[in-house]
């Protein structure tokens, strides 16, 4: 059998982060609980992370550059847009399922990041959002998207993978392939004319 | 002109809660704050809510309570699965729009309940999500939406709202029925055979 690799005490402790955020939110978690969830004393704690903006921070940064070479991926393959939006969306289910970390990129708790980091990750996520955009456009001209108002398409496919994080649990009763090939489908079927 | 009815003061509170919940997390929250939301002393805030845990119960049940009451109407029709799930979507998409401490209910705060109010508020959840499954479920064996796990078609659905809260602003540039006829539009066509 392959011994499954433990994950480095960073990314432990940037899970255990967005959990905490998410749990007692970004304000109520303190470097003292963060220490506890790792089983750390709160000096030790130090040797990793400076401080919790410093893991927000991080944790949003590495959620927007994975999504934006995600997207510079499926715009630079020569393919249709739906083959395009399937692409986007496995990305944004499979990352909800693999990654705690990501619900606090996607979600509430980037609003906490402060300046100039909090205009910068606005920038990267209105970026990202007008590329998959222009997708939806392209789509809609070309006839393999129903004619709609590209925000509520955006913004419903966006949401509709949330729930996947706080509810998924591989192999009770769904497997992860399960989910992505299900809910990728689902929207697919929602933007066909 | 009509003259728009100030709401009274009970409302705006909770509606207040709801919004700070959501900005700065429940935890973080103090009465403090929640008064200067308000406008009033911390003094006389107490004349309207005892303390922040009354006003998370409130909210998450009365919000329990408009779901179900919209359930048994929903369930009392002689009507098919499509046009009862039409119903109760355009429920969940016009509330998330129209009242602010519906999204508490929904979402995340709801866990910061204590007991014996948590339990209860879960088991009117899990009683809503399952007549709603049931309803997909008969759907399904009438033909009327095609074959598919019930779960991931019940939360896609859910959360395919959440955005509406966050985004929508009446006007700019989508109304209110712009917004809930094709948010219901798109899910009920995910659903179809």
């Amino acid at each position: 059998m392959p011994q499954i690799r433990k994950p480095e005490k960073k990314e432990q402790i940037k899970e255990a982060a967005a959990r905490l955020f998410r749990d007692k939110g970004y304000s109520a978690t303190s470097m003292r609980d963060l220490a506890e969830a790792v089983s750390l004393k709160a000096s030790s704690l130090y040797n990793h992370i400076s401080s919790k903006e410093e893991i927000l921070r991080e944790i949003c940064f590495e959620n927007a550059h994975r999504f934006r070479s995600g997207m510079e991926e499926v715009e630079q393959a020569q393919s249709t847009a739906m083959a395009k939006v399937e692409a986007l969306l496995r990305l944004h289910v499979r990352t909800a399922m693999e990654d705690a970390t990501s619900v606090t990129a996607f979600n509430d708790e980037w609003r906490h990041l402060n300046e100039p980091f909090l205009s910068e990750f606005k920038s990267l996520r209105r970026d990202y959002e007008q590329r998959f955009r222009l997708i939806l456009l392209a789509g809609m001209e070309e006839g393999e998207f129903r004619q709609m108002d590209p925000n509520i398409a955006l913004y419903t496919l966006f949401s509709s993978v949330r729930w996947v994080y706080d509810w998924f649990q591989p192999g009770r009763p769904l497997t992860a392939a399960n989910v992505e090939d299900e809910l990728t489908a689902f929207i697919l079927q929602a933007l066909r004319p």
